[in-house]
């Protein structure tokens, strides 16, 4: 492809994109595909000569629009959002032309260069404590991450290390394998799946803690299970404080849990995956309060502050941790300027890395902080309007407090009614929601996900879930009228969510 | 930002790279900035009300320019080719404006089924056995993984699974970490770093094998190793055949080694992260040999088949090892259409992943399979070119077999000659290279990078190494006229490499 047929090509997709996002409300949010639908559209290899891009512009219509679940769509309400905006695209298109892998300093300095700095600029604008900014030219600083489950695994390895090291220091006569085997993780019922992955990966014990009431954490929780196992003769080495569970966006008590880790040695990790872009607003800090004693802490940008993904911001205190678990290679890929500037792939899982600090850069600078700090209280504000219409139907229950842009709620009565709710709302695919359980009772998760979600829209949704609780109930009262049981009717539905979280950690 | 201001603003960035990589022979391949050079030049907190967009794009040469490192130009010769390309380009823009997370099947059925049906393609391109396909109708199929490093580690925590699995079934009064500690992994010494990272990460014994005099790994050193094992009551479970390594671009005997890796049930991952592009010219698919006899197979289009990064191509005859390593959600994140379908999130180490296959799909559609096997050959051919210039100085050697992009060579003499060849080459900018040293030979290594390199570009590059070598001789016999000595001379050298490899792996 020369040139020339590029910009045409692209400015082509340019304006595509465009009247795909301006018009994304009238599309049915909700594929109504089946499994295998795509395979006979194209053909079965790849073509010999160059099909024309216009053609490859016209089959994205045919092709690809028809099994897509329309993620920025005000009718999406499901997981919990991931970002996408305009001044992000813009950047991929200059980070796909630079294309260069910033493994090291002298790769591109750069993209190592910017990803520091941008670390720095939202470091501040979360008012983090200055340990965690390479600004405060202390060892720490800040890198982007794929995703949170890797920025859980990071921390975990570099928690490991830490272990390793202190323990091998009062007991050189044990092996690796011996101390690792008594190293224990701990996080709360309520965390995400991928932290329990990242003990699995790491090969390591953790445990899962019970939450409170308020599906939180508490310190006093994990300081008991902390003394079981100190008393067991094991070693407790890491923690997981959540801000902003994917169930019901419960924050974990971290000015609690920060105290019991400080006290007995153990790297405190906080993932605030969704939640984090919240504290960019002051009045929403208060739930990061006792960040200061964190080791590690993590948002992504690409959830809910509109830097596409991938982009996953996370910040160590002291990064040489996990630096020195990674490095496998100290006797190459040296460069002369090794030591005065990260060479970032020694922070990471993988060893390639895009140009992703661009997307930070321009979001940042295009937005400006006060629209972004708009963006967050809209979203909220928009699900305190939701919460409200919930609460204004006696039908209906809230089960939990509602902080952010996520409202959990479900009828009142059986679970198998709630279950039947979801189906028949995400079976006519207008808009989207996806389930969760706690303690065995089921509900709805309604998320406000998209950058274009007005009140009208929010209208919206609640008619479509009040409309179909409306046909539910009738139904059911039709089918007892009819000597008929509620169970009978339940059995219909086969879409059955069972555990204890229902989002992406991505 | 608006719509109509993203439309300007993104076709004007359109001119804007198009003209950057149109004219990227004119920039200075290596840039000349200190570390820290970044800071200065932008404020230190993020504005509150939004910079105009015209700001941004002048930034970019301003800020960004001056620090990157040229990866696509004819003079960028370091490491191994990362991919950039206009099709690929224009695919990023509707991948980040679906911006759909596909960690399931109904997350966007478009982005699972797109990208099975593409690895169907890109397989059938290889002439891959049909048992590593999903049209087979087997339980094979591929995926596309963030990197190779990753596709490493996935493979290998399959095949501990597999391990554990049969293990048990024979002691099942062995625990977990018995087995664990009685695992052995396999892979050659002139095999990529992330090798020996992924055993790190998994928690497992990695032995790295001598080489034979041609750098390649051989049945039967691998089979004397695993034979030893067992006699120590080892379990051998793993091994990692590359095919192309990054030192030399040697490929390790895959024909011997699957025999004896399928004579002790040993799973057998092959790393062709760059050399696997070739595999679409059948004349390069002798190198493959054997292939039959792996577990799983993966290379980068992102690195040498003209598709952004990030796109690491691999495939699995039974990818439900790694599925159920990997699952450790089975009660959620539940679709009625489960099991039809891959969910792509069992399959690697992230929970997110964005819409790459369409990446893929433009790029095969838009080059067409022919046009992608000249751009190999192309590739292929201007090494040999550098070779024949390299062979017709009596001063160089070229010290191993040239059969893909990529050549080493060296001044017939010390490594202290070649270390300061090198340190002048990369002092001037005009051309990059890195060096890599095996048994104790430092070499340089210039690989064909760019799709827009021609012969005048290596012709360029030729002289710029042969003069630079004149200037080093000159100079040294001018120093021993003055009756200095070489070691002297040599003093100055401070950019020094050690170890076996100097390449990506992403």
């Amino acid at each position: 492809m020369e040139a020339n047929q590029f910009k045409d090509f692209a400015k082509e997709m340019v304006d595509y994109v465009a009247n795909y996002l301006e018009n994304i409300r009238d599309r049915r949010v909700l594929p109504s595909v089946e499994p295998g639908y795509l395979r006979p559209l194209i053909p079965e290899t790849a073509p010999q000569q160059p099909d024309k891009w216009e053609d490859v512009l016209e089959d994205v219509e045919r092709v690809i629009m028809p099994g897509v679940t329309h993620w920025h769509s005000p009718r999406f309400h499901a997981y919990f959002p991931t970002a996408n905006s305009y001044p992000a695209i813009v950047a991929d298109i200059l980070s796909g032309a630079i294309a260069c892998i910033g493994f090291s300093w002298i790769a591109s300095p750069a993209c190592t260069e910017l990803e520091v700095v941008m670390l720095d600029w939202l470091g501040k604008m979360l008012d983090l404590p200055p340990e965690f900014l390479a600004s405060s030219g202390g060892k720490g600083g800040g890198v982007i991450q794929g995703t949170a489950s890797e920025a859980t695994l990071v921390a975990l390895l570099g928690a490991k290390a830490r272990a390793i090291a202190k323990v091998k220091g009062e007991h050189p006569e044990w092996t690796d394998a011996e101390i690792v085997d008594k190293l224990v993780g701990y996080t709360s019922s309520q965390s995400h799946s991928s932290v329990e992955r990242a003990g699995l990966l790491g090969g390591v014990k953790l445990r899962s803690l019970p939450a409170d009431d308020k599906h939180r954490l508490r310190g006093d929780t994990l300081r008991e299970a902390i003394q079981k196992d100190i008393d067991a003769g094991l070693i407790p080495f890491y923690a997981v404080a959540t801000l902003g569970t994917t169930s019901s966006c419960a924050f974990d008590k971290l000015d609690e849990l920060g105290d019991v880790c400080n006290e007995h040695d153990v790297w405190l990790h906080v993932d605030a995956a969704y939640a984090g872009s919240a504290f960019i607003c002051p009045e929403f800090r208060y739930l990061m309060a006792g960040i200061e004693k964190a080791d590690s802490f993590n948002f992504n940008p690409h959830k809910w502050m509109l830097v596409n993904f991938d982009c996953s911001a996370m910040w160590l205190k002291n990064p040489n941790w996990v630096v020195n678990a990674f490095n496998v290679d100290p006797l190459y890929l040296k460069h002369d300027q090794q030591g005065s500037a990260p060479d970032y792939r020694h922070w990471q899982i993988p060893l390639g890395r895009r140009f992703r600090a661009l997307k930070l850069w321009f979001v940042l600078r295009l937005y400006g902080i006060e629209n972004l700090q708009k963006h967050i209280r809209k979203h909220i504000g928009l699900a305190h309007y939701f919460e409200s219409l919930v609460k204004d139907d006696d039908r209906f229950e809230v089960t939990a407090e509602v902080l952010m842009g996520l409202v959990c709620f479900r009828l009142k009565g059986s679970n198998e009614t709630n279950e039947m709710l979801l189906k028949r709302i995400n079976g006519k695919g207008v808009i989207h929601l996806v389930p969760s359980k706690i303690n065995d009772v089921y509900f709805l998760r309604l998320a406000i996900c998209s950058r274009f979600s007005e009140k009208e829209d929010i209208d919206i949704s609640w008619r479509e879930v009040s409309a179909t609780a409306d046909e539910l109930l009738n139904t059911k009262t039709a089918c007892q009228a009819n000597g008929q049981t509620n169970s009978k009717v339940n059995g219909q539905v086969n879409g059955k969510v069972n555990g204890k979280v229902n989002g992406y950690h991505s």
